[in-house]
């Protein structure tokens, strides 16, 4: 068996996010589709995390075992030929038989982008989330320095645990980065996992310590309180985009 | 009378360019529908120029004449809640009486997106359009250096002289600028006038000589011959955006 690493973009827009489900259609969906037309077979296509609906991706990872013995290339060409035009495999590769794109991940990195103006450009206005107040971005600097580092996020993920019951909510930050660009405001946030909403929960806190409704060091207590009650609303979906994976 | 000067940002994927006609849907419908609804007047808005329809604009500019006293930044709020989330009017201002976004144009300029890979990013991809054989970026900047400067540019417009039965097809082209940024390729082309379809004429010759089907020099023979059966075929509409007006 021929174990097979692709790399992925999407424009989420369309589609019920990454994990297969019952009631819509997921990239997962569509690249499991145009495996099986391809090779024949069903693969088990594993991806390196769930994406949400409507959440995109410049660097996704997802790897597949598979008899077929067709050349690396040709598989490229077809499985884009296959896909539709907002899900790209712009990167198809050999792995070693134990590669495991979700228990190998070391770190995501995910940057959410904002447009904090008067309007949204409308070439960008799939992959951006509006916001109207002026942010300031020294507070949202201050308050992301006191996410650094290894913490129970609990606040930050929803009430329930989130789709897949996880029960351990300590992650590691790695790097939160904030820069503003024009009318665009980026949040770049690199951990070693992810948790459920926790990209757009801090996203969403961030915007409030940006806009005054809460202090910088509210950051601390939110933390502390390990209940999604304390935290911001949950930023939309289309801001947010998985740039990459390390393993 | 207030004289008033849009600027103006589309996608204009799903309309029938920017002037009005009897069988689709138009940026400049869209625009004077939205003024009818603030001012309650029909309004006459005067484009720089037509786009085709598919083709889009970073710097579109129109104006109107209006009794309506409402202040600019209320009328640029009401303007962008009416419009649908494809076009964004981006600066509104009072002009003199006398401005006339179309006739008072100096030059204007376009730019071309192509994708020259194995696939598009599908983030671009309503904005770029797709050449997979590689071009030679030289041999695209000489053949483009015989086009600067005034010409008869009969060759590179419809065949029947486009649909405003334009007579007088000497066009000055002030600059061609070609670069390319990884599978990008961006064609700038600054001129004191468009003829119907020459953006895409001229884009569509080029190719063919950044293809090796055609020699640098051709493009010389191409101009004296004053017939559009002598240049490439025309490059997508998708590709295009009017990026600035200058007055």
């Amino acid at each position: 068996m021929r174990n097979i690493k692709l790399s992925i973009r999407y424009d989420g827009t369309r589609y019920g996010g990454w994990q297969s489900q019952s009631n819509s259609n997921t990239i997962q969906d569509e690249i499991v589709r145009a495996l099986k037309k391809i090779t024949g077979e069903k693969v088990n296509l594993i991806g390196s995390g769930r994406t949400d609906a409507g959440v995109h991706a410049m660097g996704q990872v997802a790897n597949f075992k598979t008899r077929s013995r067709i050349p690396l290339d040709r598989l490229q060409m077809a499985l884009n030929s296959h896909l539709p035009k907002d899900i790209v495999v712009w990167r198809v590769e050999n792995a070693v038989a134990k590669f495991d794109s979700q228990k190998n991940a070391k770190s995501k990195l995910y940057r959410y982008t904002i447009s904090n103006g008067n309007f949204v450009d409308p070439f960008i206005r799939h992959f951006a989330a509006k916001y109207f107040y002026r942010l300031n971005i020294d507070s949202m600097k201050k308050a992301a320095g006191y996410l650094l580092g290894r913490h129970n996020l609990k606040s930050f993920t929803a009430k329930d645990g989130g789709y897949d019951g996880n029960k351990d909510y300590v992650r590691r930050i790695k790097k939160i980065k904030i820069e503003k660009s024009g009318n665009l405001v980026y949040i770049d946030i690199e951990a070693d996992g992810f948790l459920y909403n926790m990209a757009r929960n801090i996203v969403g806190t961030l915007i409030e310590a940006g806009r005054g409704k809460i202090k910088t060091g509210a950051m601390r207590d939110i933390l502390s309180k390990k209940d999604r009650a304390f935290c911001g609303p949950t930023a939309p979906a289309k801001g947010l985009c998985l740039m990459k994976v390390r393993y």
